[in-house]
């Protein structure tokens, strides 16, 4: 069995650094709740942890079938409930890419593969959220 | 409602920065995976999150309840499940902080109120995982 291990230090204030295989990764919040903004919030790293992992899902399929690629980026909307617990309940993933227009079936094929099999960020986000995604190419 | 949105642009290999309310975050794989290491794995920065989550939470209520202490810091062990997609299955959160012995059942207090009421990041992770945790006071 594998298991992810790290450790995350209290800086000051609402700061904590979070050092994650040697990089060290700083979350804190904004002077309304008592943070100096000096990192990303914590929630809000775990929508940078979904756009990295299927983002690299798709760049290593999209190489894997010889697909030439530009201009890549993921933009994710996600909406947080009203109350105490605060989650996610609806996040949309858009996948902009500046790609040939015949390979669109080829980039779809890839954001599946990475939403319904391989992106294990997504099938845990999955658990709580309505998850959707869109597909913008760039000519 | 609110809504968090993030753009995450690809750098090159397997490198994505995210850009989170002004704060760039790398991410990035291993040579194994075809990465160069710049930054840490998505998967692990949902282990960042939750620690940043429920850290801001702890500090946040011990402040208010005037508890003193130092040295705090979370520790995160994640078991990682076998087959694509590869989720976090288990978590334990392991909270260390320096404080009177006297103070414990008020440390007690703070972790069950994050872990229960607060923390957003602690209730998505339930969705799909069996959490628990620890608290270890240093004299």
């Amino acid at each position: 069995m594998i298991t992810h291990s790290l450790t995350t230090i209290f800086n000051k204030n609402m700061a904590f650094t979070a050092n994650i295989n040697g990089h060290d990764v700083v979350v804190d919040t904004t002077a309304d709740d008592g943070g100096e903004d000096t990192g990303p919030s914590p929630k809000r790293l775990m929508l940078a942890s979904l756009a990295g992992c299927t983002g690299m899902d798709v760049v290593s399929i999209l190489n894997k079938m010889k697909v030439a690629f530009s201009n890549f980026s993921i933009h994710i909307d996600a909406d947080v409930t009203g109350e105490h617990p605060k989650i996610y309940n609806h996040v949309k993933i858009t996948y902009t890419i500046k790609m040939a227009l015949k390979d669109r079936p080829k980039m779809e094929k890839a954001v599946a593969l990475s939403q319904e099999k391989y992106c294990g960020v997504s099938a845990m986000i999955r658990a709580f959220a309505k998850m959707e995604n869109e597909i913008v190419i760039i000519k």
